[in-house]
């Protein structure tokens, strides 16, 4: 049975420690979920995710519809022993990914039409069809469809599409039959306040949901836009449920946003930067393939505790990367997961010393992140 | 220090039970051996491919002197430390590659000139300087540079070939420095068995190796010929030392090649064949991408004891097929790999229990293997 026990509020900011408890286990908060896209953190088998420390991974429902199609994943006894994954599931709802196809989308009452990517076939996703796809997937956390609002949007815009997120939240609450999975709310409504406001109220407080999430970040809006409204939204929603900020994202933006109460974070970039070799370390971002690093003996990181700091020399990694080996995507995943798992292990342990804002401002202000903040990967 | 030692002759074939010593190790012939062409076997970490059962690996000394360069292989204390495999390694000389390469390369007297496939950059190997690369590289056992007659090729151009080949072997022997390191002598000669023989009294009693590679093989020619040609050179061959036929092969052609007296084999088959998604199980070979795997819940295959088959089934080994996930090669060449070294404790218990030729029989005429010899994988 789903439950999520609030441990403690840290006195120096508004961060907070949680935990969620699953039929598949529990999971510490603040956590970062490790993206598994297609049902697989990419290029590492589940154990050694685990063993890198992640409690709670997150699979997209877009893709899984699509391919291999979630008849075939029920039928296969749900994702868990699809992917043989026996911790936590946190399944999105499709929004967002039907919501990035852009032209190939068309967004009504009833739900959406769109083209899929991969073959241009036609389908159709309602809010009641989103459900019943997380149903057959048996994940443990599910999220209501939504609209995600555009940026640029205009105040009308951004509140016809909240008025849309909101009847669909209702009608998800309506038909889930299953109460082993728990359902989240999202909260929706642009860069304007109000809205978001509006979004809490009916969400949080008319239907009620096992758990709520800021969606429509981090999509092409300036970063102190995101800072803004996560900040603003994140205290108005109530203390017993966790908060998810969806999409979220760098160590900084996850160090921020912690302050702010946020308990759930997932994001592509470890292990999308670690297949294109870049690298967070504690003291600097690495690029692998620059030529620096060509006989260089010392691990990426030397205060890292992981398989890859362990055992390689950067100058390895290099040259693993320079010959597109499918190595290269491996090791350096393992090494940026155990970063973000780490991090997330410091956050928490900053959080029962009381002394949160003391880490935030020492982690934000560090030389080495200022330099890495300032520094484009590409 | 390398060392070799014969433990038991098989009554009923020219099968050999065998171990060879080296200071990283030791290696239970006949073996085979996983390629590691650019110092990793692809998708694996070391740790995997030694709990697989795989005691030497085969790197390729033209791809590693290209990329990343010998000197920062040696820079970084060898190849075994650089790619963190604490067993025997053995190194080819980058002849076969070099051949491979067709009209960008020049071969003389003094040694090969060649472009590189990766810039287009001239190089240089002489006989002298793939055995310092390999010093370099700090392989367990070396090849000696040899130039790989083509096939066709008429008993002139056979003749001439050899007679370089035999050159360079002299060569090779005379500037080796290091006696950890073993080195192996090869056996070219083409289709035609009178060079054959020449060669092997040239390079095994003339010359004198630690070990004899039967060369040439399986670059064209039909497959009665190679056996015809390895069954009859085999025997040849000292008693007291390793035979290596390289470059081969199929389980099939391995099973009967053990029958002729072939100690060592190497081949990209189970490696290559996991990244198409061609997978060999006792039972068929397996096309993972059929849609007859797509809901298929059962394990590739139930009598294989390695980390796929107990944890995933068909349906999501071709999910992630299809999907083009990193994770489908990871997990097929864990299966592939794990079938050859299975293969290969079958072959050395038979021959411990002196019925080889009852196990090679058997093998070769099950109708599973019989089926799987016609079925193409394309």
């Amino acid at each position: 049975m789903y439950q999520f026990k609030l441990l403690r509020k840290d006195p120096s900011s508004g961060a907070r420690l949680g935990r969620i408890c699953t039929t598949h286990g529990e999971v510490n908060t603040p956590v970062f979920m490790p993206v598994a896209t297609q049902g697989t953190v990419k290029s590492l088998i589940p154990e050694t995710v685990q063993n890198l420390g992640a409690e709670m991974i997150l699979a997209n429902t877009y893709h899984l519809y699509l391919r291999p199609g979630y008849e075939i994943v029920k039928k296969l006894g749900g994702l868990h022993k699809f992917m043989n994954w026996g911790a936590p599931i946190l399944t999105d709802s499709g929004g967002f990914q039907v919501y990035s196809l852009g032209a190939l989308r068309k967004i009504s009452d009833d739900g959406v039409i769109f083209k899929s990517h991969i073959d241009g076939s036609k389908h159709f996703i309602s809010p009641e069809l989103a459900i019943e796809i997380q149903e057959a997937l048996g994940s443990d956390i599910m999220m209501c469809l939504d609209e995600c609002t555009a940026y640029p949007a205009s105040f009308r815009e951004a509140e016809k599409s909240l008025a849309l997120t909101l009847n669909w939240a209702r009608r998800s609450k309506a038909i889930k039959k299953n109460n082993e999975q728990a359902l989240f709310g999202i909260i929706q409504g642009g860069i304007y306040p109000d809205l978001r406001l509006r979004a809490v109220e009916d969400i949080s407080k008319n239907i009620g949901f096992d758990g709520y999430a800021i969606g429509g970040l981090s999509v092409g809006e300036p970063k102190e836009e995101m800072l803004s409204i996560a900040s603003l939204t994140t205290p108005l929603l109530p203390d017993d449920r966790p908060r998810y900020l969806m999409g979220v994202g760098t160590p900084e933006d996850i160090v921020t946003c912690v302050d702010y109460g946020i308990d759930m974070f997932d994001c592509v970039i470890p292990t999308r930067c670690a297949r294109h070799g870049l690298l967070f370390t504690n003291h600097e971002k690495v690029v692998i393939k620059h030529a620096q690093h060509r006989d260089d003996d010392s691990p990426l990181d030397g205060t890292c505790d992981c398989y890859t700091c362990r055992n390689y020399s950067r100058a390895y990694l290099r040259h693993l990367y320079m010959a597109k080996e499918i190595l290269a995507m491996v090791l350096n995943t393992i090494h940026n997961v155990r970063y973000f798992m780490h991090l997330m292990e410091r956050i928490r342990a900053a959080i029962r010393d009381g002394k949160y804002r003391e880490f935030k401002n020492s982690f934000l202000t560090d030389p080495n992140t200022a330099i890495s903040q300032q520094t484009s990967f590409e």
